[in-house]
């Protein structure tokens, strides 16, 4: 059968089930990266999980996340990050190297391999003819003990581009057209496939940013073949040998079809607050702006920065606009100092910033209140810049540059004056040293984690009990989110490394009172959490479940769950149960006792669990809805147990 | 009378009494500076005074400090600071621009005139043949306003150097000898003139090193000759034509002398934490080090970074050293762009960070708990990195690249390389642009101040009344510091644009009901405040007058204060009074009614004021030791009050 590239990559790492639309598939996978942002947590479970050594391919540990160090948790997190990657053979890049997704395209990537990232713009290396995905924290750390990824099989779109870029108008301007046509969800279920010939005049830089923003599709990955171009771009990194073709058989097919002629594109403009509200840039010329920026793994080349300098080259930024340029790595602003194009974009007036993701994720550059930012970056929601009902525009490099120039939004085939052309550097800079090799296994068994204060390790949590005789410390309504559970923001997230301390805000909003309750509960065998329909709808933090089950926590009985933080109640040992009879609810009061009985046989070998209430003899049948896996998950008491089981197993 | 250079400065600048040390002297201001982390509220002072248009020769506003731009308040205040500047006649220099000491000395600065700025460093420019001194935000608000500055006469420190700085040996070092010798308090009450044929090998740059860190002995300012060498510097800057001559007259004598033989000298560090812990280099090698960082105002020359970047050039700083450089302005970036030294710089390892005060005031860069930081800083206060506890090491540029190198303080001599030459640039970039030029009058006239959410103008404050009814409301010890008045720190300090917010902090930890009280005095005639010895100790901070002022403190009487707070809260219209008889202290308690009469009259026209007690009877006597000048500014309500009726004045 004729395969296309993507069904070439999971037919390569299938480990369990079948490539039919929609069923469950586990995945080996090759590498794995995380960054600072969620690397401490993944580094924390690996130490819990007990892991020796990483039993994948290479592993990075980027830091490009929190570089702003206002006090010594983030450069305490950088050193903890350090030290886990020697003590756990993972490669590691230092702050000031550079934003992960370019780096380790530059240095790691290798066409062919499977790469999970515990970061949303993992897809980014599916330029490499990878099959590159996000995930997790905790999905990220079981790969990186060797065991696969289980995903849906996803349908397969197929774009094909034809055609060649016009002058003003690059990568970035093809995918917002695919935004432009299929908006923020439609890539939900789907893997992002490109072919054609218009591939041929886009670089491998060029295709990183347009499978960056994949995710901004909401696909499960963005696949490009390895062609020549990738040969190409592997030889100017000394990396020739890691190449290897994979292209799409001739006869392959695609679930869905889609196609872009190049030639027929114009610059584009994605508005306030959706990556998906894309306009003309035309349509938007004359708005006012106070920001133009250029960075972020969403325009990272070499080409991205030079374009810009070559647009502004001996000419003056408008009063008034921050003209701000974060630099992707430090390889590649040696090259841009080297070929003077800082120079150009500093004496036209820019504000340079040190190498990493910093606004792209709000860490510095926020606009001013009311102001109208353009930004290179993957995305706009609301409030992402650091300013709350901020104004952001997304556009190619082109179309900010020239919008620096003129002070409002400016479709940059308006300028006066030819469309610059930039070359590769003649003799470009490789930096090897943004990467630090991994220790080998003997060494790195001798180091120890190096914690600072607002680090701490996770404690160990027991396995599920027989019997079980728990409160019901709190009954909450429907559509409970992860934020009223624990709270992101200013306040909280710097103790995400340290979970003691993050789980004193657990439900602060909610009862105040819960904390100080649960760990009373604590003490004893733990306690139980009532709730209506779409319990933990929101955003995915991990913390949302791991915290209350710190604190105690044993099973939440609820009308129905958000996918997932079920998923993540399952991951860290918190029994997920739904009613069966949904009027049971109202049976179920705050500091009703619950009580279970011969508990592991019933999740082990049943498909509903039986509990009773003691004080008024009721009998409440729940689903769990787990599969055999996770059966197992629950039964050992989360996932750090499963793997810290199964690697003791292994040792013995 | 043979003159030395400060005498000349003063003469020129004379506008009351007599330069005869410990005598109070006004002086004619010719230029201000102000930064943003206080001059927003130097701006809200100008609205609130009525100015017009500034009357100095040159006064500028730059925004160096607060960078991280995380929300809307940083950002806020940057527009509100350029709006200030075009409303009030001002120059302005952007983020990204630079620190304001080296750009003031590259733009603005002219031999034989007086600057004053609100920022401790100020006398940097004294490297230029001016007399430049820090001041509070008010006291150069009032200097924008045309009004003098008045201090005590200085004894003159003449500092005569001889001999040439060897190999390995630079500016820095002379001021770490200084400080070796006078320690932190050496230049309190004093100026300190440099002379003498050691000069001839200094430039201007490293003589503004060498006049920065004069405000670490606590000088009133560090004052050079203007020579040629200044004049070499200035048509550097395109700016010959500002150059004049100013150097002692030959018989010109001292109060206090001092003599350092540059030939002598060797790399210095200051231990922490205070600059006048000064050792030999050599007696700390071998302390490791987590940083290595390069910049601020007290290393801000061209030299400075180029010196760093040739003694690191084809080598890799050690692993694990952050090797943080914080270049001083765009123009200085630029040219060492084009010199090829930030490629150097960039390619041992560095950590390249936007042109700005950065770490230097603990707005980034904070070393990692536990870790040793080596920097070529003014300052290694505890905490000042913005890591508490830290540990924080200051030196000269190839103090600091040598310890890069070696991942351990190093004293650069024992390298085994030669002495790297460092020359100035062949095509120096000179960016004119690095300071807006005023508006002119007219147009300065219909710009309107632009107010983020965050900034709020200062409500306007009524004048002394002739009677005052007041209640005290709160009684407290001795020793009462401005923190305990009005907390410093990150959670208070976004609020220093926003009166009405900021004041809602005052006195929280001692008694956190004070402040609704007050608001309920305020909607009446006031309160007052009793306290014991030394009330007001602790930071300068104005706030901690003016909040309680717009809370409605009237009158403050205790046993005796804090110098700097009685200043403040003459300034800000609150009458300070000390107990003629200590025990009186006793007589008065919280809540009880203070009855003043003929209070204008009294202020105006006695020594004493007297105040009864209506519910006990009794009579209290208190001195409140104003000045002639200072009377008309209580009894006006304050200096913005004072000032404001002078613009009216003026105006009709």
């Amino acid at each position: 059968m004729a395969l296309n590239v993507t069904q070439k990559l999971i037919k390569d790492h299938l480990v369990s089930g079948k490539m039919e639309t929609g069923a469950e598939i586990g995945l080996q996978i090759d590498q794995t990266l995380t960054q600072d942002a969620t690397g401490t947590m993944v580094m924390l479970e690996l130490e819990a999980m007990g892991l020796d050594y990483a039993k994948t391919e290479a592993s990075a540990q980027y830091v490009d996340h929190n570089l702003i160090q206002e006090d010594n948790k983030n450069p305490d997190d950088h050193l903890f990050l350090e030290s886990a990657a020697q003590r756990f053979g993972l490669y590691y890049s230092r702050p000031g190297n550079g934003v992960s997704h370019p780096v380790h395209m530059q240095r790691l990537a290798i066409p062919g391999k499977t790469l999970l990232g515990s970061d949303s713009h993992t897809c980014a290396n599916g330029c490499m003819g990878m099959l590159a995905m996000g995930a997790g924290g905790i999905d990220v750390a079981m790969a990186i003990t060797g065991e696969p990824i289980y995903i849906k099989m996803p349908q397969v779109m197929g774009v094909k581009l034809t055609g060649e870029l016009p002058d003003w108008v690059s990568a970035k301007d093809v995918i917002l057209e695919v935004l432009r046509r299929h908006d923020v969800k439609g890539g939900v279920g789907k893997i992002i496939e490109y072919y054609g010939p218009g591939l041929d005049n886009l670089s491998a830089m060029d295709r990183h940013v347009i499978a960056n923003m994949g995710a901004e599709l909401g696909a499960t990955a963005t696949v490009f073949p390895s062609d020549n171009e990738v040969k190409r771009f592997l030889s100017m990194q000394d990396r020739e040998d890691d190449w290897v073709e994979l292209t799409a058989d001739r006869d392959a097919t695609y679930d869905i079809h889609e196609e872009i002629n190049l030639s027929e594109l114009e610059p584009l403009v994605a508005k306030p607050s959706s990556p998906g509200n894309v306009v003309p840039a035309r349509e938007l010329a004359g708005t006012p702006i106070y920001q133009s920026y250029i960075g972020s793994s969403a325009n990272p080349g070499y080409r991205d920065f030079a374009i810009a300098a070559e647009i502004v080259k001996d000419r003056n930024i408008a009063g008034g606009v921050s003209f701000d340029i974060n630099p992707t790595s430090r390889q590649m602003l040696t090259n841009l100092v080297k070929e003077m194009h800082i120079a150009s974009l500093l004496q036209s007036g820019a504000r340079l910033h040190q190498a990493g993701c910093n606004g792209c994720i709000g860490m510095g550059q926020a606009p001013a209140s009311g102001r109208n930012s353009l930004r290179t970056t993957p995305r706009n929601f609301p409030g992402r810049s650091g300013t709350k009902e901020d104004s952001v525009f997304l556009s190619s490099p082109e179309t900010a540059a020239a919008s620096a120039l003129t002070g409002e939004i400016t479709d940059p085939r308006t300028l006066d004056f030819p469309y610059p052309k930039v070359t590769d550097p003649s003799e470009p800079n490789v930096d090897k040293r943004l990467l630090e090799e991994p220790l080998p296994y003997e060494e790195a068994q001798t180091k120890e984690l190096v914690k600072g204060p607002n680090i701490a390790s996770i404690p160990a949590m027991d396995s599920l009990p027989d019997k079980l005789n728990v409160p019901v410390l709190l009954k909450v309504g429907d559509n409970v989110s992860t934020d009223e559970i624990l709270a992101g923001g200013a306040r909280v997230l710097p103790y995400r490394s340290n979970l003691p301390e993050i789980s004193k805000f657990t439900y602060e909003d909610v009862d105040p009172t819960y904390v100080d309750r649960a760990n009373v509960s604590k003490e004893k065998s733990g306690h139980a959490i009532v709730g209506g329909f779409n319990y933990g709808q929101g955003s995915s933090r991990e913390h949302a479940a791991l915290a209350p089950r710190y604190l105690g926590l044993r099973a939440v009985l609820v009308k129905d769950f958000a996918r997932i933080h079920w998923q993540n109640l399952v991951n860290f040992g918190v029994l997920p149960l739904k009613l069966v009879n949904e009027e049971d609810y109202d049976k179920l009061n705050k500091e009703d006792q619950l009580q279970f009985e011969d508990l592991r046989n019933q999740v082990e070998n049943h498909d509903t669990i039986k509990l009773t209430l003691p004080n008024s003899g009721e009998e409440i049948t729940a689903e769990h809805n787990l599969s055999d896996r996770q059966r197992e998950i629950i039964v050992s008491g989360g996932l750090i147990n499963w793997i810290k089981e199964r690697q003791e197993k292994e040792k013995a």
